[in-house]
């Protein structure tokens, strides 16, 4: 009978199976060491390329950044284990509670877990930040997975990306000032900063552009903090030093999907005051 | 002046950056073994909750498993050293060449990498393959490496991935027509089917169903392999056997995105002929 | 010219060198995360085996034990990062403090490093505690390494290894006690203590032999600790409980090779009080 | 009654015993990728002081490098996979088969149970090759594992550590004869040296010292390789070239240890004939 023919081959395919099955033992399995702090940091791959190509506004796009949040709310939603974020430029960082056994606290499976929900939420939430505009191809992130031993070592991971985040935002605020206002070419506007102190930058911003750094918005300056809201302190509220004002954030972008319980904050994350308002570390 | 008020917070942001940076050396990397194949595998994360959400058609949806292959594209393109692609079901494993040095062999570069740009595929290339049908939310994937060190091994790999395809595929394939066509539940078409051989299986679908299992599309009953259009022997075209005709797919749903080096097959790769046809390995 | 005749093997040598050295790419370090406690946990192979052949007493040979800590002895003189060391039975832990940065922290050389000196210790110190007995063949030993990222979980570490010394030594002694004083079998001893809570067997011990097992020696009962005496808290020393002496250890055997900073203890390390008295924690 | 006043604190232990086993799930196993060429090396530390204080003979001290290969013979019998071994000054390199299943080929185990083994060894055969020089304290040695996917690479890594051996010994024999012989500084000797080639070297020796290194002991300048007998090939022998004759080596020294199956040679191991004399790859 014809449909009979190759019965032969499908029992061959089981015991092929099996056969084949040793490959199995190849995999290498990397556990996290428990009781640790678990850091998954996203890295834009080939962004320059990338915001160049989507036109985004330099040195930072509102909406871009926006829709960085927003992924970022995408895996606080589908990681509950996520207690604290950190995004500036194209970077996000989430922490993991200490006694998470997310997937057995398998090095691959969390990363890729994580990096694979940013980045597809970066495609499909674009449109609700940039509407009509297209997006011309995919972009993609690497991620990488470390543990932070104690609560010191984790506060000074998240000091250490906002610091990064406040120095290089005043480099470039100053860089594109230089160029897309007085009209240098990137390499002069590289040449003029070059071994320059924060101090003189923000001379040059105030004297050549009537610029006030300060007054920058406190997302371009301090980045982003999502934290989950249940974690705030009822009692410290009144001790709380009073918000940042100096440069309210009106977004006249579309906001953030709604997830009730994370708070998107753009506060100094060096100082103690965040951490005695939120119990992120236990 | 008012705009100078936070300068010293900057030099000391400069001089905490460098308090901070210890924090890197925390980072633990792990390159894969010289000299050896490495596999990505991509997994869906809980596709059978989004194939039901999104009424995939059951056993197989042509158009989802076009989707899929059309990511693996954007993976070929993304990442020259891959060299081989077998994808079946919500799964999709990639070769690259041993002698690869993409990303220093770093697992998790290497693994985020893949993962990311397949992920973000899936969502960018959604409306291609199901035009107005909405996605609800997106999907995600894990990822895992694995390295190789012979041939056989990598040989052996692939093939249990096929094998694993055939088994499934023979079994979803009578379970769904037990319960699409003759009314079953889940429950009871589980239990027609515990213990059957594969011979029996076939006899279910021929006799309750005027199913030939062997003329189904080879794309369910093989899987989908993508190989570089390049690593085809010449000298060996005229060896090799006829082509699998027993299920010519005729695809009634759009080509995956022009690429001309890539070529999709639905052949057999357990047997000698497909890897005397293509010089995957060296 | 004779001599001559091999010039071009050697030129060849280097050039073979460099050809070669590619090799040293195969090399992966497994650094241990920074800011944690190491352990290195030193465990007699086959010392069944050993012991039996030796002619140890059993259920516990004292001279046997003291070489176990001579050796240990060693490990702290040759490796000054080592802050505590805990021994029983066949099996030797060595703490380092959370802030060595010992051989840049890679597992291997730690590891085998401290094994290495163990193992050729115990060859070396042999005759001072067993005089003319022969050493029939060397002893070989295995070691691991493990992280331990906060002070209670160090503490709980060697609280676990003296638990179980403690189970294992009231088993053994009524086990030894039944085989060669009431002359059971190994088999039948087995059997008459399967099941057997830790107050029958202190019954047992009592009745048939009378021994009241806490007045068994404390090295027996409670293992051996190796501290730096530096890490004696001075101010603490009035307020400690008063020594064990339940069982003062009368040493027949020769005493450990002098190394006068470091303080061989056979206290609790399970409750407070050690922990109050010496600081290695920090 | 006296005996059961602690009896609460062994119950106690067993609970608490079972309280803390947790510690042992921060025990990270690294296994060795499956089907590749285990290779442990130990290297002695801190030799240079070593060979100091124990007077050995410069630049090669014939019996210390026995005492090395006995203890590789040591290794030899009591690991059965160990099927080759390659020793050249205070270093000695071990090769699994790539089918060994060792302690399920644990890196760990493997490394620390070879190194156990040469150190104590070293101490335990110490006096069968210096008879009455003392062993004035433990020497002690490192090791590392590394895998090798291909027969290419193990091969490769093998003719590394030979054309180091080469290189190395070339330059200690002009470098000790110009001390010991020429009375110059080790300072000026170095100078001497620095930037000759290979030629120049044997020019050296030839012209201020009458040696032709080519006759130097093929042990010095080869190393000492360790094969299991039973791998030689028989067919092969009549193809066999002329052995090594240039240096016989006439021991004035104990023999090492009998143990029929293992052959101690002195041959190159960078050409084609060793490895067609003998099957260690398979």
């Amino acid at each position: 009978r014809v449909h009979g023919g190759k019965q032969l081959n499908l029992t061959a395919a089981s015991m092929a199976k099996s056969r084949f099955e040793y490959v199995k033992t190849f995999e290498q399995d990397f556990p996290m060491l428990p009781n640790t702090y678990l850091v998954v940091r996203v890295d834009g791959r080939s962004f320059h390329k990338f915001t160049t190509e989507h036109e985004f506004t330099k040195p930072n796009d509102t909406k871009g950044l926006g829709l960085m949040n927003d992924c970022a709310l995408s895996v606080f939603r589908e990681f509950p284990d996520v207690v604290l974020g950190y995004g500036q430029s194209d970077e996000y960082s989430f922490v993991l509670r200490r006694s998470s056994n997310l997937y057995s606290r398998r090095a691959s499976k969390i990363t890729t877990g994580i990096v694979s929900v940013f980045a597809a939420s970066y495609v499909y939430l674009w449109p609700k930040w940039f509407l009509t505009k297209p997006l011309k191809y995919v972009p993609s992130f690497d991620g990488r997975i470390v543990a932070y031993p104690s609560d010191q070592n984790i506060r000074d991971y998240i000091s250490w990306r906002q610091a990064d985040c406040h120095i290089n935002n005043l480099y470039n605020t100053c860089f594109w000032n230089l160029v897309l206002r007085s009209g240098m070419t990137e390499a002069e506007a590289n040449k003029a900063l070059q071994g320059t102190q924060a101090a003189q930058k923000n001379e040059i911003l105030f004297q050549k552009f009537q610029i006030n750094y300060n007054q920058e918005s406190a997302m371009f300056r301090k980045g982003s903090i999502l934290v989950r809201a249940k974690l705030k302190q009822q009692k410290q509220q009144q001790q709380q030093t009073a918000p940042d004002v100096s440069a309210p954030m009106v977004d006249s972008v579309p906001s953030a999907s709604s997830t009730p319980d994370v708070e998107i904050l753009h506060d100094d994350v060096i100082g103690q005051t965040f951490w005695d308002t939120y119990t992120i570390l236990q």
